[in-house]
This record gives structure tokens, C-alpha cells and sequence, in this order.
């Protein structure tokens, strides 16, 4: 539901087919764009007139459907997070090179207007070296319905797969150099969802850039407040509707949870979201160069040079997430235009493990030597 | 020049002597208290009618001089930091403890109305286990007129030592248990002032919780925006004279910074500060709790519960810093009020220095075992 719009807007993309378990939603998607819907993925991929897939399921299935696409010489647009094991991921970015094939994870808030603006910015080195990100979400992502295994740490739900996910990715986008190690301390304090809901992080850099990231998806403090209350997706919100996740799940209780889950999915009966007047974001973020910090905002960037500050406004968005198809698109005809691809994806993923490592074991944790670990345990 | 007004204010206070190497300071404090100047501190000390005192002298200064009233069987009220070094605070919290004399460090942030507010919430578990806190302050500490050693790392300057060390007292006063571990990288990254000017640092605390704090003294992003424009000594403050701090040093030129040093200081021809409508604060904080963030403000907490929002206000100062005088009052008077003494400022101190050595060696530093190995070393 929220890439469809970029989907349907993207000159180079034509919706050909489509598949699901819900035939009601495979019905809709033939009567809105007259293309098959096919039962199986396995028929979707026998489909020569398909080029590439985007793949949108529960985490625990974008390994072994990405697979397929790629055994079947599909490119890929796939969900973050990418899998849920760094092993799947690994054996993603294998195949799509092997197969000479474009593999891109994404949307992911890496993407994000904003970002990729901040990060030419930091690239230039106009501002000198990038030293400290301060990143910080405060969100009720835990509280929004869920399906079961979103909430379940066994198949990669919380919020370090779903919330870090993005957030390494915005982080690792602006320093723009490898990650060296995280530091992390996850937690997991509500009974009623017990899942990881926050987590606190210190990651360093090639180059000696430092960032902290902090999450909390518990529903409580609302960090839009630092992005004059403009949604993670770009729309205006009203501060007064404090508490409306957690009154709304209340009320639905357990059983209603599926239904409005199932709702908010395409063919659901739920209202698609109107147009949001702003770009997306992931929260409070600044970026400090050596010569000046930069806060990141769905409309712009607040730039504090030593002398002024200037605010750097960014075009509102025509169609949100048209940079990840952008992007995709031109992978798909070879001609690649940024840097995400599985790859990117892969390291973001070993950046979760090691997040979630680094709170177990009570040190640093490299996420280059998670894949290199693995590249030697599969060579033997 | 900050802490004078809380002297003057309280009952149990009478100023009954002052020492300084400026003459000037000494006549000035003669015709103001009808007290004497002394020349040196070795004399003020043979004072007999002179219970207390309060050392606001260079860092570097604080252990010799806290000692030295010890011994003279004073009490004392130091500046933080502390010392420059552990071992320094070591011994100083020994001299006190085997003297029966009080020994508090401050004025620091943690004793800020909103923070003490805070903490009582926290240990009264209305709102379950504390979890996270996670605090920033981005201000213009390295661009205000210094001291040469203010930014000579060898002598305690740069901003761990003079702002970490507030960072971290507000952190432990909030979470109430011991600092098991510091993750942390330190930056300089201005020529101009070659001192470390930033830092961003993961603590955890027995039982669990986990702390992020970030601090750039580098006069780019001014995080007093996220408090309502009030400044860190509670005044309203002006966001468009951004960048005040950089010209002015600009323009005065490193013999100039001296003098406007020295102006600001007790005796010299800088104004008094007007009285402060608000209360002091150290930057942008939220404590997460089980069942509510809270949102520390120098007005109020913001309390974010489970189904509620709620401002917790706190009544506007009469006396800026009337809480530490009250703690260090009632600890000469041999009734301690508070958890301050010279083995908290011990532990802050280990946890400044658990901070520089973690970026140095790249690993979590237990800022207790800095102390436990100093007291094995002395006691050989
Ligand atoms: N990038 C973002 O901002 C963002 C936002 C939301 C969700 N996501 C990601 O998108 C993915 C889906 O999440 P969602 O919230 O949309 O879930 P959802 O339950 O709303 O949608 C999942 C869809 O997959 C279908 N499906 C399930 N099993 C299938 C199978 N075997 N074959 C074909 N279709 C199958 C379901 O019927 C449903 O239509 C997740 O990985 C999530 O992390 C990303
Ligand atoms: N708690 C706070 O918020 C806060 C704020 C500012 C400063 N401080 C601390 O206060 C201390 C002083 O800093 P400052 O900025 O006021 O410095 P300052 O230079 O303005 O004041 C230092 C004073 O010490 C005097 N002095 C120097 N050597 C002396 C000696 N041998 N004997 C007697 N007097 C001597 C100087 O003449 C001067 O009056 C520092 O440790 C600093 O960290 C704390």
C-alpha cells in the first residue's frame, strides 16, 4: 500500500502480474490493472513478460521468495528487512551477483529525500569530515496491529529488524564509510508485547565518525514533536490524538488485531492514505561535519555553519518513495545509480545482528566480521 | 559569579572570608560581606570562625586546595570537575570520610529541580523499571571565552571533564544504580581549539538499563531549541543571535578572551547575571520507563503514559542553585539530605575517565574498576 503509489507513477514500470494468499486481493489487482493475479509465486515467476519483482510478504519469507525470483531471472525489489538471518542475506547478494541480477532492499528510509541531500552534502566535504550522527526515533510502532510473527523475536520481529533496519541504513548513508563495530543494549519491557521495543546504539566508523541511535517503539514520548509533527510518512499530525496506537488496540483486542492488519493490506477493506504533503522520515536527526551540523527535516535541512544558519528546503515530494524505484528501475537496465544494492543490504543486516549480539554479549561487535565469518564457515 | 547568589540567599550561609589572587576580587568582597580577604588559602584556613568552604577555582586547583581544607578540618564545597584525575578524587573522598567532614561536588546539573523531580518518580517505580535515558546537549561550550587550560587536555580541559561530568551525574541521578560500563568516542575536530569539543557515549547500569549521551560544544546546533529556547542557566534566550559566541571570540582575538575571561569573573567589570526565570538545565532528556516516558523540562516534566499525557510543573526558582546549598548545609550540619558525597563524585569522575579511556581503547570501560585498581595500587 505505501510503495504502490511510487509503483504506479514510475514511467519504466508496468504492474504485470502479481501474487498472494488472499485471492480478494489478487482480484483487485486484476480489475485495477488488468494483469494476471496468480495463485502461486512459482506461476508469477514462469511469466516471461515479468522483468522483476517486488517483494512485500512477512520478513521470514523475502529469503526464500528473492530466491526464487533470482533463480527464475528476476530482479529484485525486496522489503527490509531483507531476511531474517544474515546467512539468507549472504546467499541473496550471492545469487543476485552471481546472476547478474539487480537485488535492492528497500524502501527504506535511506532513500528519504532528505537524506540522500544531507549525504551529498557530507560527500562534498564542503563542511569538512563527518564526525558525530545523533539519531533518534521515539515511536508507536509496537502498538500498531500486528501480525504475530512481527512480535516475534524467532522470526525476526521488534524493532531491530522492522525499526534499525532503517535507521543503520540513514546512518550509513550520511557517514557514508564502513561500520567498524556497534555497541548496543536492546530491551523488552512490555509484557503485553514482549518483543524487542527499543534499543540504544553506538556505532563507529572507517575514518573515526561515531553515531548514537536510540529507538523506542513503546508508544509513549512522540519524537515527531522534533519534526514539527509530521508523520514517519510525511502527513500532518495532531498531537492531541496522544495515546490512539495503544486506546485503538485496547479496544480491538486480540482477534481484532488480524482484521485491521488484514484491512490496511491492498485489497483489505481499509481507505488507501491520501497523498502526504511532505517527504518521510526517521526521526530526529543530526549530522555534525567538522564545520558544521546539519538537522534533517521532511521539508529541508537546517544547516548551522559556524557563521549563519540556512535552512535548505527540499521540493515537497510529487510521488513518496520514488527514489528506491528510481533507483531500481535504472539497476534493472544496468545502469546502477546509487550504492544499494544487495551488498548494502547484506551489511545493513550484519549492522541488526550485530546490534542485537553486542546486547548479549556486553561488547562491540564487528558486523564485517559477521559476513566474513560466514563466507569461511560456507567455503569449508 | 553563578553559585553567589544561592550563598547569599541561604539562612545557614554567612560569607565570613574569601580568597583569590586578584586583589581586586578580595577588596570587592571586603566592602560587599564585611569579610576579610585573605591573601592565600593556607591563611583563610586558620580561620577559625570558617566552617566551610566553597572552591570554584581552575580544575587543576580543586584537589590540592579540597585537601587542604580537609585537613584544616573544613568542610567542602567544590566545583565539579572534581579533579582532574581519579586518583586525585580518590584521595579526596578518603580525606573526608576519615575527617567526618562533608565533601560534595557541585553545583552539577543532577541537582536541577527537574532531575531530582525525575529521579523520586523513578525510584517510586510508579511507572515500573527504569529502562533507557537518553540526553544531548549541543551548545557553545568550546567558542565562550576560556582559560588556556580550559582546553589543554592535560590539565582537565576540552568537555569531558566540564560537561560530562554534569552529563553523567544527571544520568545516575536519574537511573539510581551503579554505572557498570562505558562505551564512548570523544572528538576534536577544530583546529582552532584543539581540545576534545564532542562526545557520544553508551552506559549501562546495574539492572539493566541503558543510557545514551551525546554532547557537541562546537556552537553549531544550539539544543536549547528543544527546550522551549531556554538557556542552560534558565534564561530566555534569543535563536537569532546564532552564532554569538564565534564572532565575539572573533572579534576579541586571544588576548581579548582573556580579559573577557576575567571580566565575567567575581571582582571583575562584567555585569552580574540578571535573575534567571526559569531553572538551569543540561540539554535535551527522556527518561523511558516501563509504563511512561518522561520529558525533562525547566518548567516541568512532560509525563507520557500509557493512555495520558501529563505536565508535571514545578515551581519557578527563587534562588538559582538552592538545592545544593540545601544538601551541603544539611551534610555540615551532619544531617545529609541527598546521595552527594565525595564517593558520588568519585564514581562521576571514574565514569568521565571510563569515557575518554573507552575511546581510546575501543572497548566497554567498567568505571568501577578504575577505582577498585587505584585502591589495590595504593594499598601495596
Ligand atoms: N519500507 C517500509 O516503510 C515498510 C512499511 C511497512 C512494512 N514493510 C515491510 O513489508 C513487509 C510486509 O509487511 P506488511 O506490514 O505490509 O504486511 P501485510 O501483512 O500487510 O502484507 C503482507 C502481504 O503478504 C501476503 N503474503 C503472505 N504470505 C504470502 C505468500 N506465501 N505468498 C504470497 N503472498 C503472501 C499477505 O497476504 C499480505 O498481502 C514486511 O517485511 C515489512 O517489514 C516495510
Ligand atoms: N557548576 C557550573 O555550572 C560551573 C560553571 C562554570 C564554572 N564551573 C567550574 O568552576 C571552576 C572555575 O571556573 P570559572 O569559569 O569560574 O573560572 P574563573 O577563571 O572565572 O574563576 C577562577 C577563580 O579562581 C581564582 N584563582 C585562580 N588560582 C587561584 C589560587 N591559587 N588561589 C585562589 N584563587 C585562585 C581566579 O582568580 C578566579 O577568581 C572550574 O572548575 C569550572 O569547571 C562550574
Amino acid at each position: 500500500m505505501l510503495t504502490l503509489p511510487a509503483l504506479i507513477a514510475h514511467p519504466g514500470v508496468v504492474l504485470a502480474g502479481a501474487t498472494d494468499l488472499r485471492p480478494e486481493a489478487l482480484q483487485r489487482f486484476s480489475e485495477e490493472f488488468g494483469a494476471p493475479g496468480y495463485a502461486t509465486l512459482d506461476e508469477l515467476l514462469q511469466d516471461e513478460t515479468i522483468d522483476a519483482v517486488y517483494i512485500a510478504t512477512p520478513h521470514d519469507l523475502h529469503a526464500v521468495q528473492t530466491l526464487a525470483a533470482l533463480r527464475a531471472g528476476k530482479h529484485v525489489l525486496v522489503e527490509k528487512p531483507m531476511a531474517t538471518s544474515v546467512e539468507d542475506c549472504l546467499a541473496m547478494a550471492g545469487a543476485a551477483r552471481e546472476a547478474g541480477l539487480a537485488l535492492i532492499v528497500g524502501p527504506s528510509h535511506g532513500f528519504d529525500e532528505q537524506v540522500r541531500t544531507a549525504a551529498s552534502l557530507v560527500a562534498s566535504r564542503e563542511f569538512g569530515q563527518v564526525r558525530m550522527v545523533t539519531a533518534l526515533n521515539f515511536t508507536d510502532f509496537m502498538f500498531r496491529p500486528r501480525r504475530p510473527e512481527e512480535l516475534d523475536p524467532a522470526r525476526g520481529g521488534g524493532v531491530v529488524f522492522s525499526q534499525a533496519a532503517h535507521q543503520i541504513d540513514v546512518v550509513r548513508r550520511l557517514v557514508g564509510s564502513p561500520v567498524t563495530g556497534i555497541r548496543a543494549v536492546t530491551a523488552n519491557w512490555d509484557s503485553q508485547r514482549p518483543s524487542d521495543g527499543a534499543y540504544t546504539a553506538l556505532m563507529t566508523f572507517e575514518g573515526g565518525a561515531a553515531a548514537s541511535l536510540s529507538y523506542s517503539g513503546y508508544a509513549h514520548y512522540d519524537s515527531d514533536e522534533l519534526l514539527g509533527w509530521i508523520s514517519e510518512l510525511g502527513q500532518t499530525k495532531d498531537p492531541e490524538l496522544y495515546g490512539q496506537a495503544r486506546r485503538q488496540l485496547a479496544r480491538i483486542g486480540t482477534e481484532g488485531e488480524q482484521s485491521a492488519k488484514a484491512a490496511r493490506t491492498y485489497g483489505g477493506d481499509g481507505p488507501r492514505s491520501a497523498k502526504a504533503p511532505h517527504h518521510e522520515h526517521f526521526g530526529f536527526i543530526i549530522v555534525s561535519c567538522e564545520k558544521a551540523d546539519m538537522k534533517l527535516l521532511p521539508t529541508g535541512i537546517e544547516i548551522y555553519e559556524n557563521e549563519r544558519r540556512i535552512f535548505h528546503p527540499i521540493a515537497p515530494p510529487k510521488v513518496p518513495r520514488a527514489a528506491v524505484l528510481e533507483e531500481f528501475v535504472a539497476a534493472v537496465a544496468g545502469r546502477p545509480t546509487g550504492l544499494h544494492d544487495g551488498q548494502w543490504g547484506l551489511e545493513t543486516m550484519a549492522c541488526c545482528r550485530a546490534l542485537i549480539m553486542s546486547s548479549s554479549q556486553g561488547t562491540d561487535v564487528d558486523p564485517r566480521k559477521i559476513i566474513t565469518d560466514l563466507q569461511v564457515e560456507n567455503f569449508k
